[in-house]
């Protein structure tokens, strides 16, 4: 297996963008990769997407991409793993350039949410429809579930999982293509519409549009690019049972724990040597879990430990410096793919405002449905 | 790169199962396979499938396919490329050996196209949705105009169409696992009810559920299975201008020709040397284009190659010795795993009745959409 680098990333604004079609959005950020990789060719992509199907009504969408791009006829693949599709192409383009396959691939992720579709029950067909959807059971009443189990066993508070929505739009604030660019308090958290008990409005990621793209290469291409080096020390993948019931506990998240393992033992490292943590807050509650099953902090305490500002910009352990999928919007099939973006700026030392001082280690997780699958990466900056 | 085999096979009956879901399909199909190869556990899993989506409303189905398989978290991934999917599947699983990361991988295809789902909508879906699907142009129209191209600039017959349905119906009449298990003459086809001119109902593929997996595996494990070893001499993959509108010539196929030049140089072959073929024959004129883009017969000859019998079975050139699409059936996203299926059998000298005598290289041509997508594998029985 051959090393493999990303040289290039590119990203559209997220949000509700009424004036871009799916199309549109991958072309401008993919456009922005290879621009900023500086290379004049890609060999392969990937596409990660949840459900254009669904979403728009467009399938074989990597053919369709690849065409729009202007590429001549190079091989293109879309990828799905729910939410987690961007960072599962990312994984393919990782797997495609270690093998000697390629040396230059493009890869990833877009979702055109707001465009008319039915999207409470497109996001749905991420949980199990015969044993959850049908029922009735949508994702914020999946992750509510999750929340009551997690405040009974370990006495998170509901004050806690509002600090996790102040933190996100804070560290928003800083970043020019986030959706939610405000700062929100405790108390507005608090006050604002139940969604699903104990979940509020502010709890929930948003519905948003958007594409994010890099471009990965062989050690040789990378070297020769002349452009800052980051090394994909490790790209780890894991599964779970798809429906909560079939679990045997509800405050954990066993696929992030397993893809955690294998990225740390992949990229010989631990949770106290990253720097920089961009973990999939598709609810408030989903980050606690997630800091707990990367080994952030210790299980049942991170709560407390948002709550002290440890993960906080300027904290000991910073995540989600973007702003997470909270504040700087959720474009399913685009978001694992924009939190390997974000890793890549802060080791770059491209944050701005955001900038965690001397990043050299970061690490992305990216989660579909309520924790069915999982992917991880661990990024090295190499000055 | 390491060399890549695949040492297990397996698929369900192919037609209008009722009583089968999605999920009973892919577990069917797996489980044999896993049987087939005689291993005790697999590392990671591809998942073909155009539009679970749209035809069960139901995403995220590596994860749960995987969970039903009674996996334990391993890697599970989902990959679309229309009618492509299931060819694209075994491709990613030949790319994971091929790099070192995993020793034993599971890929197949799946879908469950009889639920009740709108399956003309579903899929126009793989054509190019706002510039083609919208304005009313469904599959068997954009093949009608490809089929009308090539009888203008070619002279290609109606009756050379037929002949092409009547080959693939006479192949499938000797495999169990087909759709439609009966002969039909020359004067059936040509009096069957109109679809899009000159395409009638017996020109085109039937809607099908089912599933089909192989055991992909690396050569140290493949010559410990004691199985038979047929190994992965190319796998190539190539995409087009999704919309016709684009393409500079109707009665042609380009990605067809570059997934195939590629194909024959990474397996150092050519058309000549292959004993067995299966194509993708979603309609009857796209076999006759495809032997042309690959090389099988020249540009312009293959409707009367198909007259002359040189394609059918005990013929100079078998094609669609399984029945092919036409006969078999095309669960779109199994599709293209079931043709390496097919091509296994014959390199095992499993395939009964329609046995090629003395197979030792097989090619499998799966196709997306109107060939806005395609990939091929070739494959050699090693005894």
């Amino acid at each position: 297996m051959r090393d493999v680098y990303i040289i290039g990333v590119g990203m559209t604004k997220f949000g509700e963008l009424w004036d871009k079609s799916l199309r549109d959005l991958f072309v401008e950020a993919s456009l922005q990769a290879i621009e900023n990789a500086d290379v004049d060719h890609i060999q392969s992509m990937y596409v990660g997407a949840m459900s254009a199907g669904l979403f728009v009504g467009q399938e074989h969408i990597a053919s369709l991409l690849s065409d729009y791009l202007g590429n001549e006829g190079i091989p293109a693949t879309h990828v799905e793993s729910a939410c987690a599709s961007g960072g599962i192409a990312v994984r393919q383009g990782y797997i495609e350039v270690a093998s000697g396959i390629s040396d230059i691939v493009l890869a990833g992720g877009v979702e055109k949410m707001n465009d008319g579709a039915d999207v409470t029950f497109a996001l749905a067909t991420a949980s199990d429809q015969e044993y959850e959807a049908f029922h009735g059971v949508t994702f914020p009443g999946l992750y509510a579930m999750i929340a009551r189990a997690h405040m009974e066993k370990y006495g998170t508070t509901r004050e806690q999982l509002a600090e996790v929505a102040v933190k996100n739009h804070e560290h928003g604030l800083k970043n020019p293509n986030a959706q939610f660019q405000m700062a929100i308090s405790r108390d507005t958290v608090m006050k604002s519409t139940m969604v699903a008990d104990p979940l509020r409005l502010l709890d929930c990621s948003p519905v948003t549009d958007g594409a994010a793209a890099v471009i990965i290469c062989s050690e040789d291409v990378a070297k020769k690019s002349g452009r800052p080096l980051v090394k994909l020390r490790a790209s780890s993948q894991a599964t779970d049972y798809l429906a909560l019931h079939s679990r045997k506990d509800l405050a954990s998240l066993p696929s992030v724990a397993r893809a955690a393992k294998k990225a740390y033992k992949d990229a010989d490292t631990k949770p106290e040597d990253i720097d920089v943590f961009e973990v999939h807050d598709c609810f408030t509650i989903a980050e606690l879990v997630v800091i707990e099953e990367l080994g952030i902090v210790e299980r049942g305490k991170s709560g407390a430990a948002v709550e002290a500002g440890i993960t906080r910009l300027g904290g000991k352990i910073p995540v989600n410096t973007s702003g997470g999928l909270k504040s700087k919007g959720h474009p399913v099939g685009a978001t694992g793919t924009a939190q390997i973006i974000e890793i890549v700026e802060q080791l770059r030392g491209d944050a701005g405002d955001r900038q965690v001082t001397d990043a050299r280690l970061g690490l992305a997780q990216n989660m579909g449905g309520s924790g069915g699958s999982c992917v991880i990466h661990i990024l090295e900056g190499i000055s």
